[in-house]
């Protein structure tokens, strides 16, 4: 059980009836995502918080990794999958599952395939990193590769399913997915009290999306940022803009943020996200290499890139912090979203 | 308090007078070991214990993974470091500290130095890795750089003591310094029941010393092995012969493991060691990158070199594992030694 009570929006809470967060368009209301919890709560790791001295010394706040670089699949995207492969019923789970992945969503649905017991076909673009396609294959998934486009991917990932008959698992445009995700930010704001902001990696917006609805549900007044790579900047230029932008292709060193915003979840991000935060490469590898000599735990550059801004002179300014006048170091959460990464040694 | 009673080799207690593991010889005996664990316990981390379901199925074992890694300083050496310096009186310690290491002993004196408020004087030999000389800046060390080689770093660590009357903190010739280490295994065999066999690796003996007394104090049927590379084979020579074997140089990528036994740990390990175990350069890259990505945890070299006996074939017939005709899997405990490593990315 979760130890505050799920409150999403400010509404008052009925047990019976949650309201959704918001009823202006459709989004996981805070029943699905207690539902969701419930039904993955037992597959999936309750990842630790870690924090770092050194880290903390850095930034000037008080920083708090939730560590879905620690999750089974080694990435956050298992609970989304789990959440959508476990909710299909039988009829629907009968010809297996199909999706089209970077990497991590990839591995995450040929796991909760297995545990299901149901085949699982996965599209990825030929340059996705070996050590995910490993992961893939090792889970029983089966690989289909594709051009690097996004356009490539969704096509490819229509024509097999309707050739198998098996049941899309979109990575982020589905509420299942995204009520999955916000379990890792509930569980954050469960474990650590008053954090003013959460900050967590987009690319196609189902973690961030989550993230949102997942945050807020447990502390309404938490400001929830995206962080993306200038190489991939279209959530950026989508909320800046009012108008939803895509991205053909990116070469950004965060192989898991390549991907371009559903119009559900830029709806989502438009209601809810504070910012988008921007970095370059150079800071993402920093980040990377900083968190890895000082917290010695392995981190993939898509989750660098949420902790870079706090690396930056003026970072905690970028987060409304520095001007809210407070005493005090400002509490920050940051969602590491996985570690799976190629060793360089 | 300890979870379990602290039994020195296979004597009954005696709560007011323990006995020494042997009285053949001088070493750190029970009592010393509990003192010493009483007296960092309040500084230093009691590490958790990792497991992972894919190293247990390439090794066949159960695995136990001591995180020293994730300890203050990146590595068990605070232990050490902190159980002598905390032991000096306040003459002893005026003038301050001073002594000679490859980098986490040298890291782990000036912090605990810095933490007792006396200046630590270091000499390290000139490879030593770049990240672990920044530690030790970063708490305060003042660094003398000399030749890669035994004699030079012994030398140049008695003139520096000559000139400053600094009380030499040796980094493993020293019972108070084996006292401190042991207190890893001891805290290993008190969170984990049952272990068979606990690895640690080698170099000059001060934590494979420390570790088969803190183990064999808790659990005195348990074997514990050394791991040590080819490159840097004096233990594995001088357990061999019988005769203590010394080493000037080594290549070794294990960068903590170029020293070599001095005749205090030499006697502990002939007594108490069940064997060295060798491992090539490759296999020490392997086992670090497999860490890193199935663990999703940093581990330098030379914590790699425990890990490599267990991954490759006939690993636990080297344990004497293979061979003991019980059912189920081995309960095997690693040390991993530390986690400062200069980041590829």
């Amino acid at each position: 059980m979760s130890r505050l009570p799920f409150v999403p929006g400010r509404r008052t809470i009925e047990r019976t009836a949650m309201p959704t967060i918001s009823e202006s368009y459709s989004a996981p209301d805070g029943r699905t995502i207690l539902e969701a919890h419930e039904r993955i709560r037992g597959r999936i790791h309750r990842t630790p918080v870690l924090t770092s001295a050194s880290l903390n010394a850095l930034s000037g706040a008080e920083l708090f990794f939730k560590c879905e670089n620690l999750q089974k699949t080694g990435s956050f995207k298992i609970r989304g999958a789990t959440n959508a492969i476990f909710s299909l019923d039988d009829g629907e789970a009968r010809h297996g599952v199909v999706t089209h992945s970077s990497g991590n969503h990839a591995a995450a649905v040929a796991c909760a395939a297995a545990w299901r017991g149901i085949p699982a076909w996965i599209v990825m673009p030929e340059n996705a990193p070996a050590v995910k396609c490993r992961a893939v294959n090792a889970y029983g998934g089966k690989i289909t590769f594709c051009e690097p486009k996004v356009t490539a991917r969704t096509t490819t990932a229509a024509r097999i399913q309707a050739e198998t008959g098996a049941e899309m698992i979109h990575p982020y445009d589905d509420d299942r997915i995204i009520a999955g995700q916000a379990t890792a930010a509930k569980e954050l704001m469960e474990d650590v009290a008053g954090l003013e902001a959460v900050l967590a990696p987009v690319s196609g917006g189902g973690l961030l999306s989550g993230t949102c609805l997942g945050a807020k549900g447990v502390r309404p007044e938490v400001r929830v940022y995206g962080c993306e790579p200038t190489l991939a900047d279209d959530a950026y230029r989508s909320l800046k803009s009012g108008v939803l932008q895509t991205l053909e292709a990116s070469e950004t060193i965060a192989d898991g943020l390549r991907a371009s915003l559903a119009p559900r979840t830029f709806r989502i991000l438009r209601q809810w996200a504070s910012g988008i935060l921007l970095v370059s490469e150079a800071e993402i590898v920093a980040a990377m290499k900083l968190v890895g000599e000082r917290m010695k735990i392995v981190i993939e550059p898509s989750s660098a890139v949420a902790v870079a801004p706090l690396l930056r002179a003026g970072g905690l300014g970028e987060l409304g912090c520095a001007a809210s006048g407070r005493t005090g170091r400002p509490r920050i959460g940051v969602i590491l979203s996985g570690g799976n990464v190629e060793m360089k040694w």
